[in-house]
């Protein structure tokens, strides 16, 4: 992969004015009154695995329109008092996949709530769902979610998943074995962009860990990569050519950097120069609006994996010295 | 594509086992009949192009659930009494198009009336729909329609689609200028299996014109071609390890072959034999279990192209003969 | 796609300078006069379908060289008096297809005249054809037709193919069916080069719908793209290194901008700004030379495709209100 | 992907004639032996990352020619006595990868020690490696490892590696965390190769986890199977054409259905029909050798991804209920 | 790639019946008669390279219509009296490249006579043409040269190329430094089909070298095969539907088998059990129906390059002990 | 392939800092001198091949670490007096090949040392290779050559290539039939790099002939291309992403323009503008930095292939007057 985007120098300075709908506040608050109207309903089922080390639950809870969301629930044993959680969203086309994917963070004493975003899980062979999407769509779609219902703010997919997002924020909060001083929101790439999301939308989130985030800034990354996600936008639009207007009005609702306006809270980021699955710029974009504390670690030879592993490792490093400290 | 199906002699016999619910029909008398509380309400809406042989209308209709299903009605302009009648449906990840694109019809002195795929047409440059699948999906699902709500023969998208189909052969019975004697289901790849199972399903049809069916013989099907859509189930399949069995009844209430063998009008089928998106063993499996007069067009060269506008001169040529002598 | 061309502002401003051979009109005029010393020798032989809106029949007439070129000719049932023409060419790789791929015009009340281009058709699938090219090659040539002959001017392709389509729009006008007055070319990629071509070598054409056209600025598109078939350019420069100058002076007497230069009739155009195939830089370099009165249709988030079924509407509703004005 | 291979009834029964060099057990005696001549030198350096629940460590010891072999050994924090030891091998292409990569086992109450395949990681984004080869290969070989030092036994490269693993579980039984008496392999694809060989080897394993194992039956494999690393013998010996016999022969001494043919411990493998990269009845051809009690798990619609996370669970209830009992 | 044909057991008997047209002597014969009509007329330009142990000359002679057919002459410097000539054919989309391709008979003390095969070279990077195929086709074709004026064995185009092969032995026997009773003809894929046909048509040659013959056992090549050139047989076939019948008829007057069958001189083969491009059954369906004195080298782990250079010393060893015994 | 590098003006004059070691010259004086300590014991086996041409040996000698290097050693049969010399280096991937790849130079009448690049040659089914490379790597590396020893320049896998390479001069001027003041270095692409360090490092070499050189510029072509070779580093720092600055460290002894700008000797080069292996700016940079007189031939519409047999005889043309004026 060729460096294909802007020099780091000006990546660092990159912050596109946002095209932001006057009534964006409202649209999210209704939304989100409106999903609090059902009970949240939080369940969680023992898993049954001979684990020693963690305690492993399966977890369901109401999301939007009451829908049923499910994710894993994972508690390091024998903790004694309330512990920090993490809360963790997907990236695009996997499931909750197994526990043993989500052990970091009890493994360094931290509850880890992670929420499948509905409908995706079922083409994933390395990370199986359980969670559907009830809610059709309006308009045709292109395969995959991102035009799912994308003809109008209110039945766009992504007002159902952020939402969910928001009541998972709710279950953690709720739960007794969580210090609910200590919610952190976490994920990488869709699930970075949930967590860019739901640290607007959600006042109790106490920092966000977001990796090369996607649904950023969609019309530069329309503009510049050819690849999926972005491009079931593309092929949406070159099908349906007279939607055009109307879909990036809706997407003006669900953009990163509208959210990452809003967001105060403290933030690591990270991003990957040879991205071209979300490209460097449209994440510097978010970056550059973000309100709070920030810090963003620049992988320069990576495409969308990004950090990896190495990430993970500096967000345990960052979160444990964020969390002692406050 | 070199030959990889059994040899044309062995197709021709080949009749494989059905695996049949025994509650099929009640599934599907007791499906119709819901459907059938919806009023139909179909809609003609005069379409604004300035052609002079033909009158083109938008057409809708409450498919399934009473969802609103979108199609194109043609006519041929100033024709003196009820003209016979094509229900056309769409093959795989196509919308409508456009009117341009189902002239030949009323060229041929017919009305055609073209049925919508709910929730395709979203990502065809060159077919794009209008009609959306309100109807989301209780599980996960593969990109792609083959595993919405696969879980469940009541949530599965394929009885969503195959209502409406029942249902836009109503509206064609239904509409003044339509010889309510003479109405034809066409279609081909997903469109050939709508074709098929509506001709079962419905009994106000008159003949059946199928080219190369998609949606039978499902377990053959995924074990022989590596290519999608089949490969959506396969995908499912390798994802969600437990589900198997669960998939694979739900299949057989939607399986071609169970509707072949409950057909009884005549039928112009087509098959290729370089076919390895709709194998032609599938294609024969449903071919010999049609229990009404039956031909078959072989293309020995053809890939799931089929026949293409040769199968549509056959076809024209064939109805004139059949619908003459009827 | 991401885009890859000039933005859409240069691109209405983008007119490079030209590259014409001194005896460009010398050229054309004697080929033109060459070839019309040739009996035209139309022939319609009516086409054995049993259609009634339609009358189709099998054409062919004398084209370059006097060989025989074939084609379909489409006129209304039962016109009363002489109705307009649309000459139709075709895209690269096709044939002639089938009749039903032809029926917008005359469901429009026009006659539609499709002139195959010799030597394409015999591996399209979709579009077979009948119209071989009996002339070869002096040159060893890459596989497609962009480079045969085409180290002399004389001996190019695209000379016999442009002379081809004079004499179809001679055939056009000079049947009796045909308001003579009122003949138009049209043609997209290929088709869009020959009636963009055509429009400025014959007087007897009325106006033009030129889409997403080829064989414009071959010196940008061989260095701004690396598909087919401008790659073939590039292969046959590749291999044959030291004919670079010949083949660059023979592609200025079929550079699309020469004859746009020339045309003075009225021009409906169509430019998709992803299409990597014809950049949009090569079709507005065209587009702004053009010398009739001319609009163009832009659709941004298209490749090759361009408008599709939108711009065939578009089309119809352009001729009808040029037509019924002129 | 279709079924390609023996259909399953035939693959339970698989078991072809094995072709083994008369010298194999002396052969590998005297490599174990030569290696035990270099100090284990097992060295465990606490790794730096705030953890709670496991105690890591960046493991080294002295494999192959006393190279040092790197890994990571996790154990459960605060385990009052001895545990068991899972000793884990990696597949082609990875490193070790992260602590957070293995923390499975040590949820589950055990130790892992995870051994590097030296010369791998470097080039596997996600799966990041330590251990370099500094034993090159005194043939040309194809890029990848399969055919370093191949045209002779005892420079071939999984000559090293096995006596790695072996040295690994020398270093698992010395450690006084383990219990010695517990001491588990296992691996999928080369890991799971690996894990195979070893059991075979070491009198000190005690059961083996063997998923979708590669370097089995290679006579069959490279005839049935056109994908790496496989094909990187094929292209090894389309490339050296005289060297076939001498590359067989030295395959000899490290295909997985002669160690197979010598494992007493007890097993669970793993095989997935639709596996092109470690085909089913290579998989069949090791299983049915196995001398030891053994169960196997058939994935019917997966690739080289077999059970996944779904056979990790497997294999903790099968350990689990094994070392109960034991 | 896997193996996909015969095992070589059932390939070493594979002779399948021949299909041959009654008058397949007559074409032959009257088509070489019409073609010596024409004075053969070679020239020998030397070629302007300081070289010192090879003459080049850039030879032209009349080929099939009296078109001029390219190629080099390169004999070694200073030979006392005639040497033996091999005459070379050149393979699938080659032309006639540099004289320092074609060094290695010169350098064993033979000319040789590299003929160009028509209308090739022009996108063969390695191998740049010089003769171009003046003759089109009356049909239209598939690009490439498999289908040109495949509708009638008078205007197919190895009608002309194998014509201009006997005429390039013809011009080697008059050359007068060429021994005209070791005359031998070599060849690769298409130039070993062209050697193949010409070592039966011409009874000057004195030896055939011929390499995974290409235009052998056509009827099983199109249903074998996926890959070009074969495919391009596959995909006219699969647009022109109706041509069937009539392209296999041209065919048979070229198939490889029917000149196999009458070629009675000595014959060095050679095939490769992974080629699928000329998959080995229709190789030795050729081989096995040759008359004379034959030999055949097999290739096991190789696909279309055969035996590369390794089986060019095959050649010079054989032809060294052919000649010098003869 | 579209132009992507600069324009070529631009080219000409694209003259990038150098990033070079303090030690470089140290660095490379030690590393030869501690070559030379091994006796070269250059030896010559004539081989068994019928050629009157020329004398063909199968060459090795000791290179670094005084492992044995293969090569061909060809000599105009019955030379009277010593002959110039090519030493000739191979393109990333091959081996030696066959003497009848390399009998250009014998037949202009030179003498030809072919040297195997050691470890190469395992997987080129064209040019098969005979040396290994016996040291193995210090850390993980990427399949292929680019990466072993990357992590030290002591260690890495060029620096014993360059050093054999030079000793590879040494066996050449050392050889009896050798005009040790006619001794030239030739290759293209790795043997570019090879040839354009070998210049700069041996005082015998009397010209250097260049060709698309790799290896050179590291920093802009691992940011320009994205294809293979180059792609091995940009994968190995993906993966060991704290690896970055000691990869260029050491990459800085082996750049291109480091050498270059030591060489005094007489250069042809060229350059494809369109080479997306090997970009033309990288290849500029190092020709722009070289200290003596020089020539390069642009290819301005080829890849990676570049100038192809007509850059060959360029070089023999150039050779021919450089040698004979000097």
């Amino acid at each position: 992969m060729p460096l294909f985007d802007l020099p780091l120098e000006q990546l660092r300075e990159y912050r596109p004015d946002r095209d932001e709908p006057a009534d964006f506040d409202t649209f999210w608050a209704a939304t989100l009154a409106e999903a609090r109207e059902f009970d949240l309903a939080a369940e969680y089922v023992p898993y049954d695995l001979p684990l020693t080390g963690v305690d492993v639950f399966d977890v369901s809870f109401a999301g939007w329109g009451g829908h049923r969301i499910n994710g894993w629930f994972l508690l390091p044993s024998g903790a004694d008092g309330p512990v920090p959680c993490v809360v963790h969203y997907i990236g695009y086309s996997g499931g909750r996949g197994f526990p043993k994917d989500h052990l970091l963070w009890p493994a360094a004493g931290y509850a880890v709530l992670v929420m499948e975003t509905r409908g995706h899980g079922g083409a994933n062979v390395g990370s199986p769902g359980a969670t559907g999407d009830p809610h059709g769509s309006a308009n045709p779609q292109a395969p995959g979610m991102m035009t799912r219902g994308i003809m109008d703010p209110a039945d766009y997919y992504y007002r159902r998943v952020f939402t969910d997002a928001v009541r998972a924020v709710d279950a953690a909060l709720a739960h007794p074995a969580v210090d609910a001083e200590r919610v952190v929101v976490s994920g990488g790439s869709q699930g970075g962009a949930i967590a860019q999301a739901t640290a607007a939308l959600h006042p109790g989130v106490k920092a966000a860990l977001i990796d090369v985030p996607f649904l950023s800034h969609f019309r530069r990354a329309v503009e510049i990569t050819g690849r999926d996600p972005y491009q079931e936008l593309v092929r949406f639009l070159a099908t349906r050519r007279d939607s055009a207007e109307q879909v990036f009005r809706t997407l003006a609702y669900f953009d990163g950097i509208n959210f990452a306006a809003r967001a105060t809270v403290p933030a690591l980021y990270s991003v990957a120069l040879m991205d071209d699955v979300c490209p460097p710029s449209t994440v510097f974009a978010a970056y550059n609006h973000w309100q709070g504390p920030k810090e963003i670690t620049v992988w320069p030879w990576n495409n969308h994996e990004g950090g990896g592993g190495y990430q993970s490792e500096e967000q345990v490093r960052y979160l444990h010295k964020l969390l002692s400290e406050g």
